[in-house]
């Protein structure tokens, strides 16, 4: 059980650096020698070294010497260059300090690395075994595996509801549903994601800010996301006009009436990115998430309104959701989203007791086989001939500059 | 700490009598002597001993004289005589057992005790404390509290729904919402009341049997009690024709059709409440209440359908309810119960997470108001004049034939 005690340490380290690190994974790495730690490292922020150098570099920092020691990484070694990427690949940095033993986590599923790292190391005489503790790896940067996977951000829906399934009462007017602990909850969640989206009548309705408080304080706010097809959310609500965080707004195509809104939106720092609008007047959530993920938005939480939520669900584009439900009973036809389609049944519950207000937490079924899919068990080994060597250049999904 | 330990002991052997004492309450009690019990009793069942009565036979039995001995029961001690009571007053055989302390939890709200049991004692120099562990009482016995104080059945309303609050699909057909856990949870709920109620288009849509069972096996089976304003249930559905339990109709005025399907039904052994129908072709809650309550029942459970659920919440005639949520997403508009009338903060919550499905249950807020009005605390104090003598008759709730 020694090797998941280190293990358990590279997580720990590996934790620190989410919310710092998107759109590359959290990494922590354990350098051991005679079942003592030596050197511990993590990627601390994006653009910064990586876990393992940054844990021979402390080794060597403490006086000891990583050859002849064993090094528990939470993640496969990066095994490229690229001109991107100013680091170099991992896999020489481990090679250079003279480690003779690797235990790996998780399987990189950048194309780039994707068993080659394993690879490098193996031909380089290194003694490497792979899978300690990957599931919890997979759940720690589990929007870097699925983004990087399906080349799309994570995608969270999120809505609070009564006992009876309403989201608010019939005669409009703001309900608070849920309690202080649920609130807290819910700005967590805020503060681990790259991107909040909404619709704009949740804007006009709510006025909210978006950002990630009570409570968190995270390294950078998450981009703001509003969809408005026809620009006309209001320029006074108080995400366009607060500073608090970056704000996109996705519009479709401009018009002379809409340029002059523009206008003014830019000048105080708020993006606008058009995208093509449908029969139905709204977006397609693939054009979206397209969108989203060319920016580096790696994970968002779309918290509404529940056209926008039924929206996701409908096209099959989402991969978790939360569902607060609260200690109320409301009246009316106020509902929370439609899940079009054939039933679903998610996966992977969480139930966390908030006060008088129950979350419950329930993944896709289908994003759950795409994170399977990523272990080395079922995940396809490269071939030798695949694999780029270190001096080629890649496709790069985990760069630093 | 001790007092409470006794109580504890007290409150185990009440518990053992739920189930075969309604409509009477489940009472405990406990004789100590010098820190050591010598008696152990509770009411068995409905007609027995009362829980002081077998008590103190279980100290004789075991050759001990409760002559000086503290008693700890759960409830106030009866203090009346009447004709339906063969039983004798418990006041009286606790004084003429020569007991010379009582401990007693919770205050009878039955106006034929309702403080006279305790005065009774004090009269006859016993020292007598009240309120320990009341709240424990109050919640074991809490349909008897109830509806001893409003004089109607507990209502519990329960049903089950997916994460977006639908309760079924659109297009039909059983959509199985909960898992085996649930179904486990529902039937032990099933098992702690009187009658177990559903409306028409249920018993049509799921034809249920309407038993306790899946691991819970109840000394009686619950009443089960169909809403049918114009009597015609498919007299081949299950619960008509499997003799598992008691079975109730409240139908409407008949006519001559309905006289035939109603002399089938009773040749079933079915049994036939007429009661009014209300414009909208429905009955008004508050007479079902009273129909049921004439019969003995104490706690009813509203298993649906929406319809019905609506009914009772719009009454506010709805003690608990219980919410079923399944680890599934649905499709259209088959809903939740609408809760017409101004928002309801539920209270009380406890939240039972079973395998993937998670159970809410929460209290509503004049039902608590009501029991927390029975406490010693609040409760108001009998008038000696007040209080019925042992030779008087009383009108009786908790009585013994």
């Amino acid at each position: 059980m020694t090797d998941r005690r280190f293990m358990r340490r590279a997580i720990e380290l590996a934790t620190a650096g989410i919310g710092n690190v998107s759109p590359n994974p959290a990494v922590g790495a354990v350098l051991v020698r005679d079942g003592r730690i030596i050197g511990e490292g993590y990627h601390r922020e994006y653009g910064g070294p990586h876990a393992e150098t940054d844990c021979i570099r402390d080794a060597r920092v403490r006086g000891e010497d990583p050859r002849g020691a064993v090094m528990y990484c939470t993640l496969e070694p990066c095994s490229f260059r690229s001109p991107t990427k100013h680091n170099p690949p991992c896999t020489e940095s481990v090679i250079e300090a003279g480690i003779t033993r690797m235990i790996i986590a998780a399987r990189d599923p950048n194309p780039a690395v994707a068993g080659c790292g394993v690879q490098a190391l193996r031909t380089a005489g290194i003694q490497t075994s792979c899978g300690l503790m990957e599931d919890q790896v997979l759940t720690l940067n589990e929007s870097y595996f699925l983004s990087t996977a399906v080349r799309r951000p994570q995608v969270h829906l999120k809505w609070a509801q009564s006992l009876n399934g309403r989201i608010a009462r019939a005669e409009g007017g703001k309900t608070p549903i849920s309690g202080p602990e649920a609130l807290r909850h819910s700005h967590g969640l805020r503060a681990t994601v790259d991107a909040i989206l909404v619709g704009r009548a949740t804007v006009e309705l709510d006025n909210p800010s978006l950002t990630a408080r009570h409570g968190v304080s995270p390294a950078r706010q998450p981009l703001r996301v509003v969809l408005d097809p026809s620009l006309r959310t209001p320029i006074s609500s108080q995400l366009f006009q607060d500073q608090a965080a970056k704000t996109l707004i996705l519009s479709g195509a401009l018009n002379d009436e809409s340029l002059t809104q523009a206008a003014a939106l830019k000048r105080l720092g708020v993006e606008i990115v058009q995208l093509p609008v449908q029969e139905e007047g709204d977006f397609d959530p693939a054009d979206i998430l397209d969108a989203l993920y060319e920016r580096g938005i790696r994970s968002v939480l779309v918290e509404g309104g529940s056209v926008t939520h039924t929206g996701f669900l409908a096209a099959g584009l989402w991969d978790r959701l939360t569902v607060y439900i609260g200690p109320t009973l409301l009246e009316g036809n106020v509902l929370a989203p439609d899940a079009p389609g054939p039933s679903i049944a998610t996966v992977a519950h969480e139930v966390d007791v908030l006060g008088d207000t129950v979350a419950i937490t329930g993944m896709n079924p289908n994003t759950r086989r795409v994170l399977d899919g990523l272990k080395w068990e079922t995940a396809p080994q490269p071939q030798t001939a695949g694999c780029v060597l270190p001096q080629e250049e890649a496709h790069v999904h985990r760069s630093s500059t």
